[in-house]
């Protein structure tokens, strides 16, 4: 059963609902999102909306009813709703259509390749979706996504990619940093909104994404990681190699900048997006297609096993409860369940 | 886990736990209905009983024993009980049987191809289940029986069949009525114990399922649907077609004569049963067997995913709790949702 | 998800972890008991250790890891420790370990073909294992284990094997006593700690198991079975038969000399290890794997399904608040049942 109640996540803020391609040109798209099912379509002139996916009349999935033109029929009765959610044919009786007649609409902006909701009850403001225009700004064919579904809380996602000093434990020799991360302590950086962090290295061969697009693939190469997230569980990563004496940014290295994002469906199971750009080879359809593949595998082989092991051990317990032994490689990790923790207590609180 | 706890059900009252024709001559048969086991066979001389299907010693499931005569033996420490439920052989130390050995026994009624089952605290009184003599009244092959076990709340099923307006938007050609039934306000009755709903019109062809058996096939014809609940959710259905000046009655016209009925396994799962007499080609055995085939089809790839989807999207919880959008086509089922809560409410009064 | 809280359990107390056999010299072995996540692997010299599954820093199971040397290694981020529990390497930042780097750790005792665990918070004395030495003595083709896992509660397993009076009607040809032991009400004795019962009878042929290692195979032959019960679940039975005057021992019978013992994974779900010695025969390998074999297909098929379905009609529900007809058969069942009670509650009283 879903709820429309949302008290544990955070709500007035943008979620991706799902990857841009995932909703086609005639699909009534449906998927639960913090408990709650949506459905998601796109009207004749290609914009998408979003609707609560069940009638307001006897509670049937509207994405089990049929397109007509850019309004939705249900598939029990016959009645019909506008992209608004306004029920526009009632087929029944006189014809009369009652006023409460309306299914729930969310806001839902197409940006970066994604969909972003707005669940809230506060007015929502497209402002207030983050920054990631570097993913669409370039070929085509240089940016990837993928999207897959975790049985785990988003909170242990958020903890994943916050902690990079996972890569040479978890991780197989493609992205290996020979060791050098785990030994870094980041340096750390926080705004209101959001905490970053950042990794400086030298490698010898440098990151085997990288080392094939310098001048000396087998010498050492200085790297850079930076990350910076937001709420509830955007984190945008950035990482390069450079085998000269340039800045360590996406400008002067061969890097790549790359979005991970989750969306809660329950508390017990997420939806993770992400979307990769990276500034070499980037008119080859075939060598993106095989790169957007090798890390969604990673994923869902090396990080996802984990994270649902994790899941079973500790639930919805609050990690804290547990009395975790933590690590300074955790202190951005941390910051962010912190952060987090901090809004939602603010939002539910009464004014 | 079951339970001997009925009380969100209504309990005093005559329930179908199967077809005549799922128990044979040698079954120990076995179905869960109001949230406890239930063990049916038949005596030697055919008469259907029904035990509680568990052992009072060990709790053992007596329907994974054997029969003895008109006796059945639990197959873990070999007590024998006769068909009324009690211990008539103890194997072991002194043979002695004790008086509490004894199981549940339940007044069953073999009645109109369906076997009844009174589970309430209150003596059974056969008279109270209501007459459906109309469907084995003719010739046994112009009757059908089909069984249906649906993952959804037994009252989704009285909403569905109480409200035939959905006829033209969820089911197929055979029984459309080319979007004559929806504009029509059903004309109710109610006695104290029934809600009765008619809906007559006119269409041009007929049914498909009557029209081939019309003087003039693709004609107009008068059609009337009638239908008759008594709690808990039995409704008998007749429907038929003239293209004469008779009377819309079953007599007069070319039709059917149908019981719908439902049992509560559990409050999230129902046991469906159906029957269907025709008043045409009464006496083909292939005919019937076909008929009956397209309609237990329509019920499961037609009425029953959505009825499934809905119960996810509900749960149990109380529909009006909800807010739905009640249109005119409600008011039967709206009706025996109301009737059915105040028996069951009385029901569950202190005297 | 497991938790540490093992309320509904005797924890002070020995309990089977697995068989010897399951725990290979590679092995990082992970089983649940007392909804506990528990690892269990050997030291290169054999020695077998048991620590709690999961990490302290992100509680990933540390059976997903890598063994190196003595020590284990996380998945996630590579904390390592040794076989006491203790973190002995934290490849992060300036690899200072935290005090309380420390993986749970239990006393585990390896004897009689068993790993032995200690869940409790009182000290762990090896003493208190009983006395099982007759399993291991012997020829090591003359003993046999098995391990079969239940959805059922194990008191369930308790009361099966203390009640012996279902031989007969449960199980097959091999250990039919001709209906000789359910009119016996078994000799019963209790200590502190124990609960026995015994069992004498003369049948025609002996026993299937044991006759054709008796001087006359189809000729009378006088048995006996013997069992005593220890908390949790243990139970040794003895059982034999002789066609002279000797006493009825496993010294003077053909007989064999077995224990049962369970450990709950959950309340719902148990672990069922099981080792027999037979006192003839004993050298021939590929009898003894036969035999083994017999017995276990024994339990999964004819106790096993009536045992789980038992568990699904009751659940959790205490025994003797469902008010069961109790047999005179039932007697050791129910003292049991009783003082096993009395251990758990005084177990868990304040001092």
């Amino acid at each position: 059963m879903t709820t429309t109640q949302n008290l544990p996540y955070l709500s007035n803020i943008w979620y991706v609902a799902a990857l841009s391609t995932e909703v086609d040109d005639e699909a009534l798209f449906s998927r639960t999102l913090l408990d709650t099912s949506i459905m998601i379509y796109r009207r004749q002139d290609g914009t998408p909306v979003a609707l609560r996916d069940r009638c307001p009349h006897r509670f049937v999935p509207l994405s089990q009813g049929k397109r007509d033109g850019d309004s939705v029929v249900c598939p029990y009765h016959g009645l019909s709703f506008d992209c608004s959610g306004k029920c526009n044919h009632n087929p029944h009786g006189n014809q009369h259509i009652p006023e409460a007649a309306v299914v729930q609409s969310f806001p839902l902006v197409e940006r970066y390749g994604f969909l972003w909701i707005w669940m809230g009850n506060q007015p929502a403001n497209p402002d207030l979706i983050p920054d990631y225009g570097p993913l669409v700004d370039g070929h085509p064919n240089g940016v990837g996504y993928t999207y897959m579904r975790r049985e785990c809380n988003y909170e242990l996602i958020n903890d994943n990619v916050m902690d990079l000093s996972h890569i040479d434990h978890l991780h197989g020799e493609i992205i290996t940093t020979r060791g050098k991360l785990s030994p870094q302590v980041p340096q750390l950086s926080e705004t209101a909104d959001t905490v970053s962090a950042r990794w400086e290295w030298e490698q010898t061969p440098p990151m085997l994404i990288f080392n094939q697009f310098l001048p000396a693939p087998e010498a050492s190469a200085r790297h850079f990681i930076g990350i910076t997230w937001s709420a509830p569980a955007n984190i945008q990563l950035t990482v390069g190699a450079t085998q000269n004496n340039d800045s360590l940014d996406l400008h002067h290295c061969v890097g790549q900048y790359d979005l991970h994002t989750c969306t809660p469906e329950t508390l017990n199971s997420t939806h993770y997006f992400f979307g990769t750009r990276r500034n070499h080879l980037e008119e080859d359809a075939e060598f993106n297609a095989m790169k957007t593949k090798a890390m969604h595998d990673a994923f869902e082989t090396e990080d996802g096993p984990v994270l649902d092991a994790v899941h079973q051990q500790m639930g919805t317990t609050d990690l804290f409860s547990l009395k975790p032994v933590l690590l300074p490689s955790d202190i951005a990790a941390v910051k962010v369940r912190r952060k987090l923790a901090e809004q939602i207590t603010l939002e539910h609180q009464p004014l």
